[in-house]
């Protein structure tokens, strides 16, 4: 395992210590339990969003944390659940009198915990669950992946627009269910406390459908050439999300950590063209490494539909470590 | 090789339509030559910022042009100077008539196809070299690495404010000379047309002093803990960079291209902590991959002294696809 580290201990109070030092102008690191707010937080009469679960796959969700986006953030250990603890804590320390919204990615972990964190939660909350990996065909068993950041994004200019709990959360619940994402790994990860790679893959192989903490995808294939691996990626999303022709689409191509800006471009590239003749049609992009599996080499495709509503939210000004515009 | 591609012939033609086409808000991209320009150009009145290199660097260059930064970047094949017709068809697309600065890169190739550039442009034009890279003792050798990114940002944020062409070029120079980086590889690179990687390492072993195209550094070492490795890259830096103390210092913490966030922000806690003691007072931070070498997984520390003009041009509006903030 070659890894920039101290020791696997510890690992996440340093990178989050790092983090936070390098933001100090948007963001603040709480311990016992831990969490990142956002800076003068809670904002007052803004409902607060609050999410957070395993280390591991930054800048998700802390990264995420500022004006226009989350209001806090609770990283558990490396691909493990934070704690209720943690959830309630944050919870409360943001709420600014309007309301906490979780938004929670769909592993059972996460589920369960901030589940127990939303019912010891004494003020008005709600929870937006996402799911919008498609490599799974069980609908309930939907990993919530980079989609994430689409909900994120949107419903927190929602809430800094002034939107109520029960508008941020029906606008979230929407988002979800009009995103759907699809990854492909070159490489594994190695978790720290592991020390070695969480799968074996050959020199000429790829696993098509991996989760974000290296779960087994839909199969394992001969490495293809990026156009046939895009069009498979697209073609699993639009079978799944059967968008109506003439949709206007944001378009996320995601890296996994491990995976350099040049591949994720021309992976991009392949990608618009894979959608050529589905009727959708591109009108914002994303480029980058935003929801990681640690230093695995690959990539995921998200595609959300989005109304004129929410495009305006997507535009709204951001400010935060890992996205920043129109302020 | 494992790299999300269709052939090695047209890596750098699809990564860039797929990168102009994702921030076709920001840039133009022009072929025959190529060079990727700034949507808009020329700004009239205002110095033409141009840089370029060799590809495999993304996102520099050509992630940096846009408002407060570089009019136009000229985009070699990977790891490849590109050539004097690039850059001379570049500055005469971007020249608003108040003369263009090349910003260049210390590379031999580099050098002598922008010297040729420079001789042949028929208008008023100035250079600045950027060679901040201290793993190589003799001065003349050492190369341009993430500084660059730092002087671009500086003198594009001055350009920006109407500073003329003399005063850009002199900028520059001073940012130059007030910075220094230091990088290490924690394993090689792969170039496409070559298919294997540039340089063998153990398991065990790092390269301290790589060069952003996996040139050998100062030695090889057995993996050391992060603050170990922090600790040698700022003696490296403030040995050569001698700060008086009490100056005040941008520290950016760059990515190779093949390491996570979370070994980033990690290192730039490190460094930090190796900075205490050495009267250097950090006010600004920039960590991510910035100014990579492919899928090396690796970083490097860059540490400007900067005095108030050079802060107040750093922090200026920029909207690159890259960079952006303040607008």
């Amino acid at each position: 395992m070659k890894k920039f580290m101290n020791s696997v201990d510890d690992i996440l109070d340093e990178s989050l210590r790092g983090f936070v030092l390098a933001h100090e102008d948007l963001v603040v690191l709480h311990t016992g339990p831990t969490y990142v707010s956002r800076l003068g937080a809670p904002a007052r009469g803004k409902v607060a969003l609050v999410s957070g679960g395993g280390s591991g796959h930054e800048p998700l969700h802390a990264g995420f944390v500022g004006y226009g986006m989350l209001d806090a953030a609770c990283p558990g250990q490396v691909f493990t659940s934070p704690t209720p603890g943690q959830m309630l804590e944050a919870a409360q320390a943001v709420d600014g009198g309007s309301g906490v919204l979780f938004i929670v990615k769909n592993f059972a972990g996460d589920v369960m915990n901030f589940e127990m964190a939303a019912e010891m939660y004494a003020s008005e909350q709600a929870t937006i669950l996402v799911n919008d990996d498609v490599a799974t065909d069980d609908e309930s068993l939907r990993r919530g992946v980079a989609g994430t950041l689409v909900v994120e994004k949107i419903v927190g200019g929602a809430a800094q627009a002034g939107a109520s709990l029960a508008e941020c959360h029906a606008l979230g619940v929407q988002v979800n269910q009009r995103t759907r994402s699809m990854g492909v790994a070159l490489t594994s990860c190695t978790v720290p406390a592991v020390g070695k790679p969480t799968f074996d893959i050959g020199e000429d192989e790829m696993e098509m459908g991996v989760g974000i903490h290296g779960e087994k995808g839909r199969r394992r294939e001969k490495l293809a050439p990026a156009d046939d691996i895009a069009r498979q990626m697209v073609a699993a999303i639009i079978e799944d999300l059967k968008p109506a022709s003439g949709g206007q689409a944001l378009l996320l191509v995601n890296g996994f950590g491990g995976t350099p800006l040049m591949e994720l471009t021309l992976m991009y590239d392949a990608a618009r063209r894979s959608l050529g003749g589905t009727g959708v049609e591109v009108v914002r992009s994303l480029v980058g490494n935003y929801v990681t599996s640690l230093d695995m080499a690959g990539c995921s495709f998200t595609l959300s539909l989005l109304d004129d509503e929410m495009l305006r939210y997507w535009d709204a000004p951001v400010h935060t470590p890992a996205l920043r515009w129109g302020r």
